[in-house]
């Protein structure tokens, strides 16, 4: 993004006055602004109209006083395509291009797109294909419907590639703070990731969220994201497309890419994002970023009034790695001065009914629970329906609450049993407070537990130093590939310091002779980049111990190969040296998502690939201290440590063998197709590649 | 429960007259009733006023002019025990007691309790230390304080150990259709067990709905669930005590006791019984189970008007393990004709905003989709806010809806992205036509997906024949426990049809002599009671080859368990063939929890076991066929199955091992506290037991 459509796009987010072009629909989008707070200066541009539900209309683009901050056009596209230009020519701040028709229709749609990003020039442009931009900031609704939600001091911002999406979560009655919601149609100019840099600047951004189905421009994103993590302003994903159907239907529903969902997952976590499942949690966890400060850490001493909502509460507690720390003696003194002799004091605490709108018990209730360290407090209140007549005793119980937090310096939230029971005159006195009030008790402890995950990570991540590197995005390769022999490969990772056994290249006349280089008991593999599954060709031979039995090998080997794969010639073989038994088998191996990422994959080998499924994914650039924390974080991590009383993994040796395979990839990014390390014997000194193949193609 | 209390219940819960007993809250309680249609007698009881609340009152229960069926006695503990005696001699139906000071609150109150059960011979009692019972068949709230909901002709029952969680699921805004809403308490004679029992007889009852701590009769829960599922009544638990600190909550909360939270999920699934994690999916997952008929399967015609929602829908379809079948041609070719060029035609299906209004396409497309062979049809549906006056195009597509699924004789539901988005107004009208109205669609096609689960379930359980079978509830041991040394244990073992090697008991003295009669290589193991242990000791040689290695091994066992354990005589020794390297080693065990079950457990066994941490726990007595389901549950269950080209396991053989040591189980049950078969050996050809422990307690 150049810096002109940089400080257009503030233009945009930020304006002084609104355009919008369009018909009858248009008259009443301007009119939503005006009674939604907006200040600045609106126009109309129409050219067939005098004027459209009582606002006067323009004509043209060249008719408005000056060049406007912000529009929105709502014409077909070819009118679109020369609005677009006028005001890029007039030198507008920023269009947004609500018509469809462009690259997510084929071909023709594809070239009409690039016309209107030339059109725009250093004009910042949303969408085409796309509902538009709300800005609660400065009452700025460049949408073409209606929307709920209201003006705000500070809040999150929302980019989403459904503007259906966006329209509901508008209306929802969750009472999140927005400070901007876009619909990013499809991206022609501005991305997720261009939006996202620009709002990172704007401290009353609290937190972003996105809802994507996939990423156009992930070195962008990245960055934008490390730099939100620099920032600690949190980014939470709603990604789609996890499922094989889900990732054919983004493909389909507009011109984005959705890359393999599981490396989505390795960047989100490599860039400290947090990434959630659906709508609720979606705008739960907002919401507990979004309102006031983020907590230090995850103890938590917790409140409710009923034994039903404790056991709730410990239970989502600890699946969200959340401790509840035991209360302490003193208040535990306390609080049995003024809580009934059947009261069961411990965190979380169920206060019980005999207090229950008693404000003096309650408010020493809650000193003597907030005494403690915990880094926040939780309370679970649900209001009952307003006919009862019952709901000041929960307004008592908030207030009290609030003042506590207060008083003792305390971040808090509040949620209830049943999400649709904090109603939204609670919700608002809390968000006032800097307290978020989070619907539903099992949504809202993972929500929490989110927010503190991110906290626990985010120093690590930007010690780790992979967040400031961009991860690498290859492109598409086209042609053949080749594949590289076993020796080949050794050969190539070998340069990059990956430790391989000190092999011959032989052949089958010399392979005796030269067996007295590498010593007995030795391998013998053939060798021929047309025999990759070796072991199925009889390619293989372990644990020779002599040279008569290299011989019986040798000539085994020429038989099995003749038959299994006649058209090979057995011209060429390796020894090597037997390996010593591992403490463990890696696999290590690089995967290619083109126009994603180049990804390193680590996982449990021999017998345990199949039954663990256990492997870690890092995307390319990564550091040794990433590696070294993936590596721990495999499910059979144990292994490596000294399992059952046997040596520890030589770990150092480990990560440095495991660079090696990562250092080779991203210098061969350009053709780089496939690469597999499988075993990597891991030693208690030490660590071999004892089998290797790398696949490459043409750039 | 005997016949007379069972019928009284019966008078509970289909009352001709209602009594309360108490002060101006129970007048108040009356009032409730009388206005929420509660069509029979209503008396207030209170021996100080005349009236109350304008209600006239009569001093005593013998004032009654007759025996009424159901009364709420709000006095203190005393005073209720009294009352409660003398309604018991009247002859009235059922008292609930909402007087707390009983069981809850130590050994006085339990004896208080028993008095109280003594006194109400075969009259009904709920509580004490309840809310007592909300029925929305009869509009009789024997309720203390208020309450939502409304009258209905069917829907669930809701059996709570928590007032506070029925009160706010009274409340909450979700259109639950609730026949029964019941707060158990100290379930000092009605527990949840026998209301189930006698809700179960109720057609009026469509599911049925548990919020749990822990189950005081297990046995009695366990005839309740086999009759439901023989019935299709869907079960729904909420169970609590997850986490370690929830069920320590959990035993001082209630006097209901908490189990090991794993046995109650084997409880749960061996009988059927859905488990959910929170409100919401206890709500929403209710919804789904009453609301019309239950799906055959879980084959799904999807529809929304957003490529947003289509990919949620998507993702949660196959996390949830719901198919969406494509589109046949036919249906392609149709829908092709009524929606734009840009539509993607596939299930899910975005229909697009195109057709937004429009009834006459709405109506083809609704016809095309429905046309094929899908279980159910599901619609996302978000309501905007009110104020937009855009509900009505909402409105009319929900009636197309409806009507097309009546039109196709389909089953369906309708669910919003935000839980929120589908209005009350929606809710009722969609269940009206018996279409659950799920809110969110996470939350929803989960719903959707266990109901699922549940039919696809319930034949083979019925089939499996487990849960006819009671499970075993054991009795707490006391005193000293013995453990049986290897041979003892493999012997009684065996006298149940477990293999176990041919070995023989021999002496060290003997061992070389004996060694002809088992043939060598041989294992050599000492046998003592007092060496669990043994590898550690230094008291297993395996593999021994001939005699030679027999003495030796001898000598260097009498040395080493001299040095680890000099207290053990070196006497006894057990020479068994060398076992064949097997498939797969299992570890099977028996895990007994006082009061609750006995339980049989099988994992895989060797390096796996901590790697994998993979086992299956089945409640005892269990059949065969459940036996060799669990096994092929297991995550390692590939081993069993011919896993990298090996021959498959001899699964009849492992069935049969196993089930012996499970009739041992069984039999001994009285006092058996602990057994491990580790490892059992699995081949090709048979299993057999290398090792066992068992230890027993007097009963």
């Amino acid at each position: 993004m150049s810096q002109s459509i940089r400080d257009n796009l503030k233009r945009l987010l930020a304006p002084r006055h609104l355009a919008f072009v369009g018909g009858r629909s248009m008259a009443r989008a301007l009119k939503r602004c005006a009674e939604g707070g907006f200040g600045g200066e609106l126009w109309l541009v129409n050219p067939q109209h005098e004027s459209l539900e009582g606002i006067p209309c323009v004509a043209r683009v060249a008719d408005l006083p000056y060049a406007p901050d912000a529009v929105f056009i709502a014409t077909n596209r070819e009118l679109t395509l020369q609005c677009v230009a006028e005001l890029a020519a007039r030198g507008a701040g920023g269009a947004i291009c609500y018509a469809s028709g462009f690259a997510e229709c084929g071909e023709e749609g594809r070239q009409l797109q690039q016309c209107l990003l030339d059109a725009a020039g250093d004009m910042a442009l949303l969408g085409p294909n796309c509902y538009g931009l709300l800005d609660y900031l400065h009452g700025a609704a460049l949408w073409p419907v209606a929307h709920g939600g209201k003006q705000v001091e500070k809040g999150v911002a929302i980019l989403t590639q459904s503007g259906n999406f966006a329209y509901n979560l508008s209306m929802s009655d969750r009472s999140l703070p927005v400070a901007y919601m876009a619909s990013v149609g499809n991206q022609a100019q501005l991305g997720v990731a261009e939006l996202m840099d620009v709002l990172l600047d704007d401290p009353r951004v609290t937190a972003i969220g996105l809802h994507l189905e996939g990423l156009k421009n992930v070195p962008g994103f990245a960055r934008a994201a490390h730099k939100a993590l620099q920032k600690g302003t949190p980014i939470i994903a709603l990604k789609t497309g996890v499922s094989q159907i889900g990732a054919e239907l983004a493909l389909s529903h507009t011109s984005s890419l959705s890359g393999s969902d599981a490396l989505y997952d390795s960047l989100f976590q490599r860039l400290g994002v947090i990434r959630v499942s659906g709508p609720v949690s979606f705008v739960e966890t907002l919401k507990a970023a979004a309102c006031g400060r983020l907590p230090a850490g995850g103890e938590l001493i917790a409140l409710a009034c009923s034994g039903g909502d404790a056991g709730l509460i410990a239970d989502y507690a600890e699946r969200n790695q959340l401790n509840l720390p035991s209360l302490q003696q003193e208040q535990v003194t306390a609080l049995a001065d003024v809580l009934p002799a059947y009261a069961n004091l411990v965190n979380p605490l169920d206060f019980t009914t005999a207090i229950w709108g008693d404000e003096a018990a309650l408010q020493r209730m809650l000193d003597s629970t907030m005494s403690g360290a915990a880094d926040a407090a939780m309370l679970v209140l649900d209001y009952p329906a307003a006919f009862t007549g019952e709901r000041k005793e929960c307004d008592l119980l908030l207030g009290l609450y609030c003042d506590a937090l207060e008083r003792h310096g305390k971040i808090g939230f509040v949620t209830s049993a049943f999400p649709e029971l904090l109603p939204a005159s609670a919700r608002e006195r809390l968000h006032s407070h800097g307290i978020a009030a989070l619907q539903g008790v099992e949504d809202g402890l993972a929500a929490w537990g989110r927010i503190v995950g991110y906290q626990r990570n985010r120093q690590r991540l930007l010690e780790q130093g992979e967040t400031a590197q961009v991860p690498l995005c290859p492109q598409a390769l086209t042609g053949e590939s080749q594949l590289l022999d076993e020796w080949q490969s050794k050969q190539a990772l070998r340069a990059f310091g990956l430790p391989v056994p000190a092999g011959v290249l032989s052949t089958p006349e010399r392979a005796v002779a030269d067996a007295a280089r590498v010593g007995y008991p030795l391998v013998l593999k053939a060798v021929s980049a047309q025999l990759p599954h070796k072991t199925e060709a009889g390619a293989v031979a372990l644990n020779l111990r002599d040279a008569a039995a290299l011989e019986a090998a040798l000539v085994q080997m020429r038989q099995r190969i003749a038959a299994y794969a006649p058209h090979v010639a057995f011209d060429q073989v390796l020894l090597e040296p037997m390996a010593e038994p591992p403490l463990a088998e890696l696999i290590v191996g690089i995967k290619r998502e083109h126009d994603f990422a180049l990804a390193l994959v680590m996982g449990a080998g021999g017998v345990l690939v199949e039954l663990l499924k256990d492997s870690v994914s890092l995307l390319l650039p990564t550091t040794d201290s990433a590696i070294r924390a993936a590596l721990l974080n495999l499910r059979s991590a144990s292994l490596l440590q000294g399992f059952r009383g046997r040596p520890a993994a030589d770990l150092d040796a480990l990560v440095a063998a495991i660079r090696a395979v990562a250092d080779y990839a991203c210098e061969n990014a350009g053709h780089l197709l496939e690469l597999d390390v499988n075993p990597l014997m891991v030693g208690a000194r030490g660590t071999t590649a004892v089998d290797a193949l790398i696949r490459l193609g043409q750039a």
